[in-house]
């Protein structure tokens, strides 16, 4: 088993294009191993299926929300501190802008991916409800800070995605935090 | 073919009981219409299938949403027109406190039911950003007073169901929308 430079980023990028071009369903694990110039042997070493490729950073992005909100400011509020959660996860896609954009539009063209980013950002509350409870924040302050907080970043990506300046994740999430306030504010 | 007085009704009770006492992949369409004294072709004639008897009130209850959103006081803030539809679900959950209760410790223990909850709570989303449109707002603040809303309503019912109580479920939503007017607020 001979080791392959970036097999995982070859595979990533090799499945986008795929599934961009063919649709998500019609691509096989065959063809973007053959498109990585990768075995199919080689894809399922880093992926679970032909869905996984577009998840697998799903756990990282917890564990890095989840230290991000533990070792905020310990005089920050809630939604501070998940704020700073966000803003780590925002530093992430640095530079990944394309790719997101990519990702999402294969996303929005299926149901069953819908329902997995769904699931996916489900388990995000659940990651941030905990590191808050933690961090000695009530309930139902902890959950609803990371309802919130959470609401805010999935409005905020999508915006980023759609805009094509290419400007960081960041501001976009500070903005849309703003946002929220003055709307649950009820002004 | 006979009216059978009340199927629907009596057909979800069963269900509920069958699912409660053991479990829900273990429970069959066949047991769910001998419990309730009728036939399988009868369930069929209601339900697509076992998963839809805890799920069939989704349309009715987005309808209604949509509705008293759309029907709140042209003075209204986004929240306000948001609470007023919330506060009309609340009616419905009027003395359905141990079904709901019922309800959701089913869905609690299998994953896949979580999942449909989680898909029926986003389609809550879309349909209240959408009234919301409707009247005007513009975005982000439609999306965000939808998904703050939702999610309060959410935690709201979670706390409601845990209590024994049967108090009403509208204070809880009340109290919920003013602790996530608090946390937003960074307080």
């Amino acid at each position: 088993m001979r080791w392959q430079p970036n097999a995982r980023g070859r595979l990533e990028q090799a499945a986008i294009a795929l599934y961009g071009e063919s649709g998500f369903e019609q691509t096989t694990v065959a063809e973007i191993a053959k498109r990585a110039g990768l075995t199919e042997r080689t894809f399922f070493r880093y992926f679970t299926d032909k869905r996984e490729v577009l998840f697998s950073g799903s756990e990282a992005l917890k564990t890095l929300l989840a230290e991000a909100v533990a070792g905020a400011a310990a005089s920050a509020s809630p939604i501070d501190a998940v704020a700073a959660g966000l803003k780590a996860v925002a530093l992430v896609f640095s530079g990944r802008h394309e790719y997101a954009r990519q990702r999402g539009s294969i996303i929005a063209a299926n149901a069953e991916l819908q329902e997995r980013e769904l699931i996916k950002l489900a388990s995000l509350v659940s990651v941030v409800t905990e590191a808050l409870r933690r961090r000695g924040v009530m309930e139902p302050a902890a959950r609803l800070a990371a309802e919130a907080g959470i609401a805010a970043f999935h409005v905020a990506f999508e915006r980023w995605v759609d805009q094509t300046d290419q400007k960081d994740l960041w501001p976009f999430i500070q903005e849309t935090l703003v946002a929220l306030k003055t709307v649950t504010a009820g002004h």
